[in-house]
C-alpha cells in the first residue's frame, strides 16, 4: 500500500472514460467546444460568473493566478511553507518577472491576520522597499488544515482594505471543501477570493487543473499568458474533458471525501501521534526510525517528514477496507 | 473534410492505447518508469547518446530548448515567418528574459547561409548591439519545404565558426524525415543540430512532445527551467507513454508518410497553383474568394492564406481515398 | 576638430557651476529639494502638469517611459533603425520582461502612419500573436530629421485609435524643436505623446535625462522601477541640478540651436552629398574613402557610415567659425 | 548636525576636482581614456588583476555582481537584513530574471559560517526546489559590523565546497578596511571573494561606485548587462574620474578613517546604550521617544530605529571636534 502522494494515484475511470470521448472529434484552440462549456460548468458549482482556464499543472496555475494579481516589482505575501515558495521551482519568479514571496510564519502552514496585519506594519511605504500586491493561501494547506469560510473572509477583509488581490492554492480545494461541508462560494468568492486554483490531478485527474477567475478582469492578459509560456495545448479539448467529467455528479467531491475518509480512518488508529490534526488527507505523524522501517517491512511505503516524523497521503481510491491494515499496523506499533 | 490543422486531429489509436495502460500502476517523478525509458528509446532512433524531456506544447519546447542556448541579453537568429516569431505569443522572449528575435528572410521560410553570414557581418561587436547566441530553423518549415541534411549541414558550420548554438524546430520533423528519406541522425546532430522540438502532437499525439538534447550539457538546467515554467507533471508517465508509442515500430514515421501522401495527391490535382513546392503535409496555393467558396460548399474546409490564397494541411489520418474527392474538385476548378 | 558624437562634447560651463552648487548641501532622496523643482520647471516649459523623473541615461529613460506602457506579453511598434533597438544592448526586452519590439521601415528613421496600420492589420488579434500596447518614435530621428507636431499628431490619434500609449525617444529634442521652431507642447502631448525621454547629455549635460510623462499615472510605478533597476542615486541632487540648469534661460535650446547651425553651416557647403535633409544636427553624406581619408588628414574626425559614407554630428560647443574650415574642406573636395 | 545616512554627504573636494577636471576632454565609450586606468588602479589596491565597472549606485552594482553569478532560477543565501533584501526594491530579482533570495538570520546582520552550512542541508537536491548559486555578506555590515578576513575566509571556504560564488557588497568597504586595518585583498580575493562592490557614494563620491571583478571572466557579460540596464554613460569619465581621486593617496580609507573615528567618539560617549559593537561608522543604540526629542531640540539630527532606538550615522566630514557635543549630549542624558 503506498501513502506517498495523492499526484500520483491513479486516474479516475469516469475521467479516462472522458478523454477517450474526447477524441471523436477533431478540434483545436477556438473550435474546441468543450473548453468552452467550462465557465458554466464551474459557474453552477460556485453560483456566480467565473471565467475558467485549464492548465497542465498547478505550478503552471498557481504562478498564472499570482501574475495576473501582481506586477514584477511587487510582492506576495504567503506561508514560509507555501508549496509556491517551496515546491515550485521559484516559478512565481519566472512567470511575474521577479516578484518577491514575502514569508510569514503560522501553524500548520495557514497564516493568521494577525501575522499579515503586522506584516503590513513592517513594510515601509516607500521606494527602496518592495510593496505587496497580493495575499496567497493554500487551502487544504501544505499539512492539510483547512481554512473555513469565517478565516477566509477575515483574510479577504485584510486585502481588501489595501487593495491586495486574493488567491488561494486549491491543489487540495475539493478535500477542504469536503471536510468543511460548505458551500464552495463561501470558503472562495464570497469571503474575498479573486483567483482559485482548483485541483484535479492530485484528486483523480490525469493532467488538468482548472484556474478559477471570480475577479474576471484578471482572465484577459491571462489568456496570451498561458500562450506566451507555453501552457496553450491545441488539443486543449483532452483537458476540458477531463474538468468536465470532474464536476459531474459530484465527483471532485466525492473521490475528496473518500480520500479524507481514508485519512480519517488512520489517524484516528494513530491520535496520539498526530503532529496536525486531520482535516483532510494528509497526515503527518510522529514516527521513529523503527517504527518506519517496521510499517515498510509491512508493506507500507510514505516519506520521511524530516527526523522522527512521516507524512502519510490518501487519495480517492483508498477505501475504508484498504486502510484498514495499515491503521490496525500503527495501533499496534 | 477538414484540412485547417494537423493539430486538431484523432490522437491515434496506439497512442490512446498506450495512455490507457500508463493508468495501470501510480507514479509520480522519480518513480516514472516510462519516462526513464525516453532516452533509451530516442537514442536508438537517433543512433546516438541524447537526453530527452518531455512537454506538453511546442511551444514549450521550443522555449526551453533556446533558453538552454541563449543569455537573456543574446540573441536567436531564426525566419522571419519562423513559428516562434509569429505564433508562440513572444514565448521565447518570456522564457529566455528578454533575448531578441534576429529575422531573417529566405523563401519557404527557410534562411539560407549567406543570409545568416550577412547578418553576422551587419552586427557591431560591441555592447551596444545585442550578439547572436544561436540560429533555430524549422524543419519542415513553416511553408512545408524541407532542409535537406546538406543544408543543415551549411547552417550548422557556419553556427560551429561562431560557437553558436544551433535549434530545430520540429513540429513536423517526422513529415521532414519521411519526405527526405534520410537517416534521422543525418539531418540533425550529424549536422550540427544541439537540440531538437521533435513533434508528436500535430502527428497522433494528444499532447506530448519530446525535446532532444544531442548536446547533452543542456539538459541539466532545463530540468529546473521545466519545473519552474509549470511544465512538469506528476503523472507525467502518460506523456513518455505516448512518445514511446510514438517511437514504436516506426509509428511517427508512418504516420508521417501518410500525411505527405495525401498532400502529395492533392499538390499533383493543384500544381499550377502551388505557392510552393509540397515537400511535406503542407498545402498552399493560389485561390480566388469564388474558388474557395465553392470548394467550401462541396465540404472541404481550409484557411485561408491571405488574399487569393489557402492553407491545406494533411494528417495521420487522412488515406488516399479520403482526400481524392478534393483533389478532383482542385482539378475541376 | 572632432565629429563623432555629441555624446562625448564637453559639459556646459551654466551645468558645471549648478553641479558645483549642488555640493553647497547635504540631502538625500524625499530631502533633495532640487529635485522637487523638476515638475514645476518642465510644467512651464510644457504649459502642462508633468510627472518628472531624472535618469543618468537616456536607454534608462526611453526603457522605463515604454515599461510604463506595455506589459511583458506585448509589443512596441518602432523603426527598424530605432535606437532602442540598434543601440540599447536589448535593453526593451530586459526593462518590460521580454516584450517584442515590431519594426516598422520607413525613409529617415521615421515611421508613417500608413505604415502603422498596415502593421495593425498585419496582426491577428489572436493570443497567439503579440499585441502592440504602444508605439516610440525618435524626434530627432536617427537620421537628423524631424516630426512635425502634425506628423506626430497624425500617430497620436492612430495611437488614441488603439488604446497604445505613445511615447517619444528625444535624446535630441532640443535640436528637434530648435530645427521646427514650434512650441514644445504642440510636438508633445498635445500631438497625443504620453511620455518623453528628454535629452541633456547630447546637448550639454553630463549624466542626468529627463524622462517627463504627460500622462501623469504612469509615474507612480515608474518610481519603484527606478529604483529596482539601480536607477535611484542617493545624492540625485546632482542629477535635478543639470536639468535646472539646462532649462533656465532655455540653454537647452539655444545649445540645440547652435548645433543645429554649425551643421547647417556644413550641409550647406556639401549639398549635392547630403543623404538626408540636414533638420538637426547630424549630417549623412556620401564620402569615397579616399575623400575620408582626406578630410582625417586636415584634422577633422569622424564615423564612416557603412562605404562611401560618413556621419558628422555637431553639437552645442561649435561655432559657425569653428565648422568654417570643414565646410570649405567639403566644398573644396 | 545631521546623522542621518552617509550617503547624503558632501562630495569631497578632490572628487570636486577631479570632475571638473574631466570636462577637459570630450570623450565617449571606448575613447575615455580614464575608464580604462580602473583596472591598473584597482589591481594596485588590491595586489593582484582585477576587472572594473563603474556604475552610478551600489544597487546597480550589487545586482550585476549577482546577475553574474546566478542564473535565473537559482538562489543567492544573504542575512535577512541585507540590503539587497530589504532596499533596494527588488534589484536582484529584477537584474537576475527571478532568482530567489534566500535569507538566514544572524547577528548584527552578520551570517555565521553554521547558519549557511544549515541551508544547504535543508534544500533538496531536486528539481522542485530553486538550488542556491552564490552567497552575498556585506562588510561592514547594515549594523556596521566587519567581517574579518578570517570570518570570509571561513564563508568562502564554504562557497568553494559547494561550487557557489562568493560576493561582497562594500558600500561601506572602506569602513570595513580602515577598521579592520587589513590588507583589502586579505578580506577579499585571498578570502574567496569573487566580486566586490567598492562603494564611493557614501564616502565622498557623487555617483561613481565601482564593482570589482576578482574572478574576471565574470565581466566579460556584465559589460553587456551594464548596457542592457540603462547603466553605460556615454561620458563615463566623469565616473571614473570620481574613482581614480578616491583611489588617489588612499583618500577612500582617510574618509573611512575620519567617519570611523568620529563614530567611535560617539560610541564611547554613549557605551551602555549601544545595540551593537560599533566598527565602523554606525551607531544603533537605546534611546526614548524623550531622549529622542530632547537631542533633536539641540540640533541633531538621525533617524529612529523602530521603538526606543535610534541609527546616526557619521561620514568623511565629520571631525572629532563637530561630533563632540553630540557625545556630550548623550553621555549627559
Amino acid at each position: 500500500m503506498r501513502f506517498f502522494s495523492d499526484n500520483a494515484a491513479l486516474v479516475h475511470p469516469a475521467i479516462m472514460q472522458a478523454i477517450a470521448e474526447a477524441n471523436a472529434v477533431d478540434a483545436a484552440y477556438d473550435e474546441d467546444t468543450l473548453s468552452k462549456l467550462l465557465d458554466a460548468a464551474f459557474g453552477e458549482v460556485f453560483e456566480t460568473e467565473v471565467s475558467v482556464i485549464w492548465l497542465p499543472t498547478g505550478t503552471a496555475a498557481n504562478s498564472l493566478a499570482l501574475t495576473a494579481m501582481c506586477k514584477p516589482h511587487q510582492g506576495i505575501i504567503c506561508h514560509r511553507e507555501a508549496h509556491i515558495e517551496l515546491d515550485e521551482a521559484g516559478a512565481p519568479g519566472f512567470f511575474t518577472g521577479g516578484a518577491k514571496l514575502m514569508l510569514l510564519d503560522g501553524d500548520g502552514a495557514k497564516i493568521a491576520p494577525d501575522s499579515i496585519s503586522a506584516h503590513f506594519e513592517s513594510i515601509r511605504p516607500d521606494v527602496h522597499q518592495v510593496q505587496p500586491a497580493c495575499i496567497s493561501i493554500t487551502n487544504a494547506s501544505e499539512y492539510g488544515l483547512c481554512y473555513s469560510p469565517g478565516e477566509v473572509a477575515e483574510i479577504g477583509e485584510l486585502a481588501k482594505t489595501r487593495s491586495l488581490g486574493l488567491h488561494m492554492d486549491g491543489a487540495r480545494f475539493a478535500n477542504a471543501v469536503a471536510s468543511l461541508g460548505c458551500d464552495p462560494a463561501d470558503v472562495t468568492w464570497r469571503a474575498g477570493v479573486d483567483a482559485l486554483s482548483f485541483g484535479c490531478v492530485k484528486n483523480g485527474g490525469m493532467n488538468a487543473e482548472a484556474l478559477v477567475f471570480f475577479d474576471r478582469d484578471l482572465a484577459g492578459d491571462t489568456l496570451y499568458r498561458r500562450k506566451r509560456s507555453g501552457h496553450l495545448q491545441s488539443k486543449g479539448r483532452f483537458l476540458a474533458a477531463q474538468l468536465l467529467a470532474f464536476l459531474k455528479d459530484d465527483l471532485w467531491l466525492k473521490n475528496a471525501a473518500a480520500a479524507n475518509e481514508a485519512a480519517a480512518i488512520i489517524a484516528n488508529a494513530a491520535e496520539a501521534r498526530l503532529l496536525y490534526p486531520v482535516q483532510a488527507n494528509e497526515i503527518f505523524l510522529k514516527l521513529s526510525k523503527a517504527e518506519a522501517a517496521s510499517l515498510r517491512t509491512a508493506g507500507f511505503d510514505f516519506y520521511d517528514w524530516g527526523e522522527g516524523a512521516a507524512r502519510l497521503v490518501t487519495s480517492w481510491h483508498h477505501t475504508p477496507k484498504d486502510v484498514q491494515p495499515l491503521a490496525e499496523a500503527l495501533a499496534a506499533l
